[in-house]
């Protein structure tokens, strides 16, 4: 009886969006891979996948996982459920035949594999079942808070790190219960996270940071920004320390 | 009239520990640098000096910054602030000197500079004098739960991190308000925290992690772990998302 040869499963975190923060490891691995699979929306390759360009293995094989559905509907509605969950179903399925005919799967995620990354949901399906690594990349908050040069968090400092999805009673109260805050998603949900920093009394020290590292990033005191126009992947940061220093 | 040339100041993240996670920016910083300082303790040179070795550039010149404190003193006591607060000081007239001479200046930082790092004490010194740029590096959190593959958020998780130093009932009050936790600097701190998880119901999901990413490396489930022994810059786990997948 012989042994099926079995690939890898790696996760590789790209970073916040400029192609050079990749890591070395990122860069090593994806030079290895035989596969390279990465989320996407139908039409839009994404920012993981132009981050990579340069650094593939000639003939790589290319598996994109394209949702079927968007990022910005009602994720508590069942159809939503019921087709992600089929699509993350599938996904794996299709990365573990790679994986049986012995070959190494790269999955790229932007930032942070397993800082709500989208390869999660891959890692709890396969990563019992197969030899996996995740390499770790710069967040999206770190890219943004070292764009704009703010020290976010520095000795006893609190960070709470709160999704824009929240509802405005519980965003306002974690606002006024921490050092620093970090809101991810922000989006359509622009307007209640500005209310919901101004009834916590931060929002003269909340920054606005859309496209953090990438090209066309802009960044502004929120207070200043005149427009409730966001991007889904925009981040407001509001610095712990900087307060105090 | 000629104008003095001055040089860059460049906050580089060495990232988690393994010198693979050092970013391709990074790489790139160190290898035009003209000098290199990094904050170190008397007779150890530190992580972060370490992993940028073979990446910089011939003959470079060397400035470590030595603690004339150790970081485990109790902080709140006068004379401890007034030491640091001189040392910083000194520090960063010291990088002055060189930026003045129109040297480009890499100053070290382990994870992510702006991120619990003592970059940040230089960088609100000289970064309204100074050409500066930060570069954001892997945190030591992210190289743990990547180590560990444990999906830490996801969707609408609240992630909150905590310094080990904070008192016990704070701690148990916002471990038992958050989705995720990362407990930080943990050390001394130890039984306080297991304490701290138990009263919040939520010692069984930590997971405690020592030199992440690192060769001597090691991890646990934290009510695993026999004895109360634990380096400074350990961290403790505590998983949003895995709880309910």
């Amino acid at each position: 009886m012989t042994v099926e040869p079995r690939g890898r499963l790696i996760g590789v975190g790209t970073g916040p969006g400029d192609p050079e923060l990749l890591t070395l490891k990122a860069v090593r691995a994806l030079g290895e891979a035989d596969v390279l699979a990465h989320f996407a929306k139908r039409g839009n390759n994404g920012n993981a996948r132009a981050s990579v360009a340069g650094h593939l293995k000639p003939g790589i094989v290319e598996l994109p996982l394209l949702y079927p559905v968007t990022t910005e509907i009602d994720k508590d509605h069942a159809d939503y459920r019921t087709q992600i969950t089929g699509f993350y179903e599938e996904s794996a399925a299709a990365i573990a035949a790679q994986l049986d005919a012995g070959r190494t799967v790269a999955v790229l995620s932007e930032g942070d594999p397993l800082f709500f990354g989208s390869y999660m949901h891959l890692h709890v399906r396969l990563a019992h079942r197969y030899p996996t690594e995740v390499i770790p990349g710069v967040t999206a908050m770190s890219g943004c808070w070292s764009q704009v040069g703010v020290p976010i968090v520095q000795g006893d400092d609190v960070l709470t790190v709160i999704p824009g999805t929240m509802n405005p009673f519980e965003m306002t109260r974690r606002l006024a219960d921490t050092d620093a805050a970090v809101i991810m998603k922000v989006g359509r949900n622009l307007p209640k996270i500005r209310k919901a920093l101004a009834d916590a009394g931060k929002l003269d020290r909340a920054i606005y940071v859309e496209r953090g590292t990438m090209d066309a990033t802009s960044s502004c005191r929120l207070a200043d920004k005149a427009d409730d126009r966001a991007p889904y992947f925009s981040i407001v940061l509001v610095a712990g320390w900087a307060a105090r220093s």
